[in-house]
């Protein structure tokens, strides 16, 4: 393998491990990188650089930021709606943040429960999440709607019985701009029984 | 967007400049660095850095390498076999040392003619292809099989004539492992046309 010493090899293998991204494209990337260097990849290296001392996990909610409490944990204008959305992963967070749902506050649990693969209750936030409830009216658990998604759900339910706060879940139905046609039918029939009156 | 700080947001803004990445793939790249912190994203840091201090461009032939010359000109034995191989790009040289084409040498052209674009003879390595093209027995055009890279071809080979260089380009054909089903007329007729006893 003569593509250009051992230093580009070792940052086509790392790039290579990102999501996304294979040897091929890897490869592809570390090229535009060189041919870019001042433009992208000296910014890239000491983007990395910073960010690598910068990023830490919030010790509240596990979102991931630049301090801990995290800005949303930090914000005490979340606090007051009363509302904690639990979702699996940070970038479920990010993903609700960026759907603009208003001052609320979240709960990264870190995964789902998965007895097959070993992760039990002890492996996610969910005592910190048994925690942080009485402070909150709501709690929105905002699971994949997956199998082990629904099981967490249930297990977190039960966990917060008497914690005061009321549990809910997101709605199910008809995806915004979505073609009835395309549809599964488990979420036709879920729309139908959630139908609203206009 | 409380997606975690600017050297977070920063971070997703260069890495979508990569082809093959877009802004959602860059922050789902970047949540799962963060959460590898230890295993890629501090890895990852440290070989942009040193990449970023040791690539640099070969002087004589164009490739990409952490020494100029670069590791393929400056081996003697790919002197010896008197082939130098014209390609458009670097990524093109990687393609055909990972073909394992043998001791060659090659000059990277660095694009192709392109008048609509304004990429002129000038724009290109053909002058110092020209240099360089008395001390080698064959210079074998492997351009893609582009219009603009077929000009780029022909354009070549009129530079070339009174060089003592044999002329000559890859040949056309079924991909191996192709089927003809799916091949566009083009290809077959040339396939045909350059049958081979068997």
């Amino acid at each position: 393998m003569a593509s250009g010493g051992p230093e580009i090899e070792q940052l086509i293998q790392l790039l290579a491990r990102l999501p996304g991204l294979g040897p091929r494209s890897a490869r592809r990337a570390v090229l535009h990188l060189i041919k870019k260097k001042d433009q992208l990849m000296i910014p890239l290296s000491a983007a990395l650089d910073r960010a690598v001392l910068a990023v830490r996990s919030c010790e509240v909610c596990g979102n991931v930021d630049t301090q801990s409490p995290c800005s949303i944990c930090a914000d005490p204008r979340r606090g007051d709606a009363g509302m904690l959305i639990v979702v699996e992963d940070v970038a479920d967070l990010w993903a609700l943040e960026r759907a603009g749902v208003g001052a609320v506050r979240y709960h990264v649990l870190g995964g789902v429960l998965s007895p097959l693969d070993g992760v039990g209750p002890d492996d996610l936030s969910i005592d910190m999440l048994i925690r942080r409830a009485p402070d909150y009216r709501e709690i929105v658990l905002a699971v994949n709607a997956t199998v082990e998604g629904q099981t967490t759900a249930h297990y977190i339910t039960d966990r917060l019985v008497g914690s005061g706060a009321k549990v809910t879940r997101l709605a199910h139905g008809v995806p915004v701009g979505g073609e009835l046609d395309y549809l599964d039918e488990g979420t036709l029939s879920q729309a139908l029984k959630a139908r609203t009156e206009i």
